[in-house]
């Protein structure tokens, strides 16, 4: 009686939880003299690089539906709504259907939480080659065995912050992936990924710029001035960390991006790789541009804990300290230390084909993070970032940086 | 026992309750030649047309408080407050008084929520003719049959998205209304409401600009630059459909609406119609300007539920499916379709008299809900309108518009 | 065994609990002909001075956070991060370290909430020479008995409304407190509150501007237009009450405040007083400016209240009326007034020294405060004030606010 009782509770409809996150960052940039030339004095800064509340729930049986904003410097100059929507599990043939803004199903990085990343930002690649949240239409299922999933959507890409997408003249893309679990066992202790992805953009105007930051952002918020600190323009209200590789616009009918997803986990251990390549179907004239980009990383818990893995979503979960950081003794226990990680990644982009001269950038870098408990982390990174353009030497920038991350 | 212990939980003040909407919408615009001369391209687009958080509750016994705000593009670039009010019920003579923003006494379309509106957006009546939401006092009650309701409000006009008023000239407004039930049977299946409305407004430093977009909107911000899509400027940084009729700023001492409601219902049927005279006292020894507008509308539910009714506001309330829309098979239970409406609008609004040349604008829309469950449906809208602008010839423009509404 | 299940309950982590507070702010202005003058007119307003939401919980034992954000006219023309941080208690001789951004350890008025002042505004002092919310790291505990409160932190200073501070040259600062609770009795109806604090800053790039608004604030946001109702370019996009008294861009090596507490509790009576010394250490070769300023109030409780203490916290608490306002019968019992207050407050600011030539404000308050019940409150204040600066003659102002506050 008294489960009837619960489950009666638990269908109420329309039900709501709330939650939140925030990462509150320090960096500091050193830069040898041809980094100076290229990007200008590069400020310190500290900033909650992301500050986030969201609402969840369910409307009906099987009708789920998110809704999240952000007010830290993600937000670019404004709160920025990330996910809006709605979903109805039980679909025939489709599995869940999908409507609203959200992660578009491509590399294993993007479909994962940013909560959940080793280190402080995802690798080059992101920014610059997935197509991340769009307003769309797609839907998503895995097998029985939870061993292979797939999603596919529709969406207009181009979109502002608020979601908006306003064209007559293209702004459409899709996005399609299918990921494999060959191997699982020790409850997840041990396991493989792999995964494929495709992402096909016609853009707005027929016109894209292909570009990313080097691994770490601080940023801050001018007054709508498009100068960034470094006295180059950049496009949005953004004074703090420029774009590294830029190709500027080009003018494309379409581009189509294939990725490949690896993930090995062996206990304490976990190697993680993507690579991508660029097909960038030019207008006037221009040839086919094929720009390539990879990264690769390893992560060591000290404390033997392991990455976790969601097999439905075929994403990477939430890490779990055996014992919470505690100064205090409580119930006969001693003090906690949390889990401890180091890690390391090298990432590669390449800008440059044919007439296309974004430049290259070469990232190195190496963290330690200390999960204080499942919730509050604090992660520790250093950038070593190595740009060539066409226009500057090969620069050398150095970026620290400092996160304490919050998830509620 | 137990019912004494719920009533003890339910007492704890204060209290809170998170609630949330929010609609995708997707817009596509066909413009015959005059349309295009008159108001330039206007682009098909996609977005988030109203994306809210609120939370409600009571502060102590009979004290209750609404806080909302809004994230999506009815934001005008920055997220609006839309409600923020607390009311003191069981007040001797007055009823409720409240104090705060909200929607002010006037028009039924206004009153009842947009999330149960029959087509996607109010119509042309509402954006050039009502008060909407001010910051004032006020209060409502109703007798005790509920059989009639008044409201009363005195506001401060003229502010802006952050509920602020700034005038040492003017800037005030009342608005009343009463509504009266003739006919109430079948349990609210079928009924008939009437109402009267004024709205006086003595505006901001003596000026007003009567205007309105033509019953479907999609809509971008740009970057602060005061410039629709259309190449017209336009006051605030939308991006979208732009105003069809305007009378340009004039110059007056006061103005005063006088409104009226219908709606009757029987059964799967619903007919509901409003009409508005607006009389403009022109200050510089211009005349008296007599705006006149009105709207009829009809809906139809082929599954057969009925448009409800909230007899305490006087307003529309929401529509419950029958059964709602379900893919598979639950307790026995086969799938089921949701609810489904047909319906039809006729709108008129007449910006021309004396000195003033506004326009006129008529509007023909037939619009297809599809409520998959009581706080989910899917809207399909056709809008034809018609502008007559003594500048431009007649113009015809078609609006398509998809919306995905979501209310928890 | 219920006392277990619910102990169980609340250790459930993450938790999350939400909570808000508005204020909706009426005021008129009166100015002679030097305040003309000197500050344009000012125009009567009314609006939300404060609308905010926040989620607070923890998220282990011993681990809590706070997330806040404001949509009211102190939002600065966008939401701001007004509070984000989290916390660890029960660290070894610290006590409990709280990383993230708050309101920094210095003064009483400014540590205690808005929620609580006697008046609508914080004394002059506030504005012009108190940290107020940092992003850093500090600490803070008490003594056994709770009679001895102290508190040290160090943050970046000079931050935008996310909380973000970029600079390569300073913006560092540290804030100490300490507090004594000498006397205690009739459970907190009677107490003596004193306090020390001091204030080190190293602004941005060695630039500062002391200023402060006359202790009232009707503000609107323009659009992006950083031009006061007054005429006078103020920095942001606000358009409302000016500063009163401004030493504009100083070049400065660093600056230490040092202040004072009092605040004696008898019952119904309170007394209330702030005194604080700049110490500015300037560059460029000008001398050390001393600045000094400070405030006294009283409060007096028509219906017998006594205004509560916060002894963690050292700080001002929630006052509680014996009776809430209210207007039926109910189990029995009679109508009911709330608590009535009245309050006066003289506060002088001197930002006159050597070189520095910022003016002086004097400023005469009385103010009436009903607290209709433990969560809602209405104010009435009417300021005086009088500002002498160099090149203007000393000018008379009068402002009247009226103010409905809700915390929920």
């Amino acid at each position: 009686f008294k489960a009837f009782q619960q489950r009666a509770a638990q269908k109420k409809y329309p039900n709501l939880q709330m939650n939140g996150v925030f990462q509150a960052d320090a960096g500091w940039v050193h830069q040898d003299e041809d980094s100076l030339n290229e990007f200008g004095r590069i400020e310190d800064g500290a900033g909650f690089r992301r500050a986030r509340l969201s609402a969840k729930g369910s409307v009906a049986e099987h009708t789920n539906y998110l809704f999240q904003f952000d007010l830290g410097t993600a937000g670019i100059g404004r709160p920025t709504i990330t996910d809006i929507w709605v979903e109805q599990e039980e679909v025939p043939y489709l599995g869940t259907v999908r409507a609203g803004q959200w992660k578009q199903p491509f590399s294993l990085e993007v479909v994962s939480s940013f909560r959940y990343t080793t280190l402080m930002e995802r690798s080059s690649l992101f920014q610059a080659f997935t197509p991340f949240r769009r307003l769309g239409v797609g839907f998503y299922d895995q097998n029985a065995d939870q061993t292979i999933t797939w999603a596919v959507s529709g969406f207009r890409s181009g979109q502002d912050q608020f979601g908006g997408t306003y064209s007559n003249n293209s702004g459409y893309g899709t996005a399609e992936r299918v990921t494999f679990l060959p191997c699982w066992s020790d409850e997840g202790q041990q396991y493989l990924h792999l995964g494929l992805g495709h992402f096909f953009n016609a853009p707005v105007n027929g016109v894209v710029n292909f570009r990313t930051i080097p691994e770490m952002f601080v940023g801050a918020h001018g007054n709508d001035i498009p100068v960034g600190s470094s006295g180059q323009p950049i496009p949005g209200p953004l004074n703090g960390v420029p774009f590294f590789v830029e190709t500027g616009n080009l003018n494309v009918n379409v581009y189509n991006v294939l990725g490949t997803e690896f993930l090995w986990v062996k206990g304490a251990f976990s190697l993680q790789s993507e690579a991508m390549v660029n097909f960038v179907d030019q207008s006037g004239g221009n040839p086919m541009g094929v720009l390539p980009g990879m990264y690769a990383q390893v992560g060591y818990f000290l404390t033997g804990e392991h990455r976790p893995y969601d097999r439905k979503a075929g994403a990477i979960d939430r890490v779990i300290p055996y014992q919470n950081m505690r100064f205090w003794r409580d119930n006969g226990n001693g003090p906690g230390f949390g889990a401890w990680e180091v890690a390391a990644r090298f990432s590669y982009l390449d800008l440059n084909d044919e007439n296309i001269r974004g430049g290259t950038l070469t990232d190195y870098t190496v963290g330690v993070n200390w999960y204080m408990n499942p919730y509050l982390k604090t992660v520790f990174n250093w950038v070593h970032a190595i740009a060539d353009n066409a226009a500057f030497p090969k620069s050398q920038t150095d970026l620290f940086g400092i996160r304490a991350q919050v998830d509620f």
